[in-house]
């Protein structure tokens, strides 16, 4: 089951125009193109004829032509011609309309009640869109349930191992971690002082010794945006004052019980003009998100193979167990409490 | 569920010699096989024993050897060798039989109760072995229900758009289209006067204008023959003296709830010693209709992903809707009816 | 259903080293390698933390480290170092230990209550650690339950047709077979005198005459080991004075209810340092037991595919019917006998 009245993201904004583009958001494909207007549209992807998938169809300017019999719905999914131009339309025929908002660089969808789809509710990713900011990604289907990832994103404590000979270090494994809840958002941190650089931060083998900070913010249902920064000592730092400061941005959109969509990505307040440096810490984050994907695809699969073992929590898992509470009680605001996995619930940190 | 009581297409006369063939034919594996007498007999395709598919095994002569431990059946699917050469005989040994004919360069098999089966409810299909008649096709493996294909072919609006390129032309659309049921037989007819020829019929640019006409007629469970024709305007035509009048053939054998078996061709009844003629229209027919599976597979996939969602029928549909109502009625008459998907009830015409 | 309470093969010894190795017994995913003081241990292959395959881990000595947030678990599967190396280990933490023996060439693991694990209770395969003989074999895959594997191998008649052109040969069918029980363990003979050599062993087209017998074995749950001799008319034999006498092993593991893994070999007494005919026999029974495969598979998808029919028992099946009876009796022993297939109760010779 899926947390609904919500927005999740369904595409990069970069990667909608006319033509047609269908993907399955919280187990409904639905259907996304921008009209003429530069706004985007998104309804479900089914012909409300013969079910046949709209996104085969024929964009005619801003309506849809269904590929099978000729249907054609305009950017609202209401019908304005019917197979035989000359048959008077019936308007009650319609492909379910999704409210749509399209910001800081993506396209999100609000799946459950249209009536409270509020664009004041999108998750902030300010610094996705803030002129003195930069921010670039990518995508990567998972298979496996999007709050595997969540947790994934809001643990500190498997960089030493997942991603070895990158930016992890057994550094990490050494400073004290911190969560807690600020509303309906978990935070965890962990600040390292005076610390050898990563291998992926690595340049000369007798490179001077940083200092390095994470902090996760969770914010619902399934997104989670991470302050870091890694600075040579000499330079000292503050958050304020903030030469090397960037945020990770991670996205996440259930498709099925046990697959997900994965938007991510950095976004920099300094440099912003270097896309040399953009291009390199994309490619950098593909790389080290790779890694945590097969752990998390291996990680589902066991989940599968063995239906009589439960998940454990232990301290290092607060930000995850406290995210999956809050996911928790927004499913059970919108009446699929019943639905959510009871295993949960036994989830206590250890 | 499916029609039972009914005959099934499961090959072309001409691919059954005396070598084991094995298809599967309403969720049942059968194996035909022609015997030295020149008759084609079938049997459940496993064996009695230890149930390993007897299409796998050895002939001799008209019987059949299991590969496993050597069980002989007689082409009536009756032990009539042991594994052990001298053991003696259990006739209570047997694969089921089923009742066979050949017919109209078709093999037909009877699902159902075998006394019920009479080689008179045979679909007509009296073009394929009329000898003023040519006729040939080929087949294809579908994934889609067969009433998918059965609503396709009695539906005479989508060529516009799925054949846009081969047969489709926009004319199609402007012409009116009626059906009615004549007995458990629905016909949907098509008459066009002076329209431009299809791009597949266009020889040259200039090209006189064609008259065209194409009637539909499904016969139960699963069959529809097209009654069709292009000619010059300038040549005149009527049903009776056909010139250029053809039959589209389409036998539909449902393999499982989400797949089937599609055996189509074309007869003609001019000309009939041109086999050119008769190859190239193969070959149009094999592009047209791999652009309708494309299309039913992929309408399949949305009915599966999209349970939520009904098929609804407009005016145009009406072919489809009264044949679905005859395939409805024949599955309650078989006892049957509970089974049928309760959707299609609820369809009417829009 | 498996029979519990039994060991099983999961690997050759000669394949078990310090790095992890996983496979799934009884649809348990078990890990197993061996300890620096060279003993082999087995545990659930998932982190008792995140359930993430252990077998993905790192070892460390003779511990293993999950690959995820680097939880350290001793070869007794408990927690000795928390993710973060200052926090107090919790000694709760485990993943579940599996009884291990190495044996007769192979790793066994006990499935069922490990208080109740006795090594003493490891089926006899004594011809693969004699000194006096020498022991080599392979494994396979294969997509059947692991009954029909039993059934195979207990069963002598099917020699003829699956291994038509290798060790099969007409005149296995008229020799007479017996089978008896002798305590828990079933046994089938058959003895052919001065008949010609299998294809397999023919060397020459005028070829003296050969005696040959085949005694199979069931020891249970799922081994078979088969007793066989070809030997010259002119040696004169006898199973004391065994010229050419050697065992075929057969080590099935049941993985799912659908698939098994397959160990087979050969042992055999006499000319022991011959390297060059060790590796013929093994590419010998390389080639037979992929025929069996071939039939096996296809077996499997037949019972899957009919549901309607029940696999029949003939005189020939006694020895198959007998394990099965053995298999079944032991499985209610344990308590699982409500889950065993009830059509097997119905299995009555013929």
């Amino acid at each position: 089951m899926f947390v609904t009245n919500q927005w999740y993201v369904i595409a990069y904004a970069r990667d909608i125009g006319p033509e047609p583009f269908s993907r399955t958001v919280c187990g409904k494909r639905i259907l996304v193109y921008r009209k003429q207007d530069g706004s985007v549209t998104a309804m479900r992807d089914a012909c409300p004829h013969r079910l046949l998938p709209l996104s085969m169809g024929i964009k005619e300017g801003d309506n849809i032509r269904c590929r099978y019999h000729g249907l054609v719905l305009d950017a609202d999914g209401r019908a304005v011609e019917m197979p035989i131009k000359s048959d008077p339309v019936n308007r009650s025929i319609c492909a379910a309309k999704y409210p749509v908002v399209e910001r800081y660089q993506f396209i999100w969808v609000w799946i459950g009640e249209p009536a409270k789809a509020d664009p004041a509710l999108v998750p902030d990713y300010w610094m996705c869109e803030d002129p003195g900011w930069v921010f670039d990604g990518g995508s990567y289907h998972v298979r496996c349930n999007y709050q595997l990832l969540v947790d994934n994103l809001m643990d500190l404590t498997h960089e030493t191992y997942v991603h070895e000979g990158s930016i992890g270090q057994p550094e990490l494994m050494q400073s004290p971690i911190t969560s807690r809840v600020e509303g309906d958002r978990v935070i965890v941190e962990r600040w390292m002082h005076d610390v050898p650089p990563a291998p992926a931060y690595r340049t000369s083998p007798d490179q001077e010794n940083v200092d390095r900070w994470q902090i996760c913010h969770f914010l619902p249902p399934s997104s989670v945006i991470i302050d870091v920064g890694v600075a040579p000592v000499s330079e000292g730092w503050s958050l304020e004052n903030h030469p090397v400061r960037s945020f990770v941005i991670d996205a996440i959109t259930p498709e099925t019980e046990t697959t997900s969509w994965y938007y991510w990505g950095a976004a920099r307040g300094v440099d912003i003009g270097n896309a040399e440096r953009t291009a390199r810490t994309k490619m950098l984050q593909g790389k080290v998100f790779a890694e945590d994907i097969a752990v998390l695809e291996a990680q589902q699969q066991s989940i599968e193979d063995n239906p009589d073992l439960k998940l454990r929590a232990f301290n290092i898992d607060a930000g995850g167990v406290r995210s999956r509470t809050i996911i928790r009680k927004m499913a059970q605001r919108d009446g699929a409490a019943a639905a959510m996995d009871a295993s949960d619930a036994e989830q206590e940190l250890a």
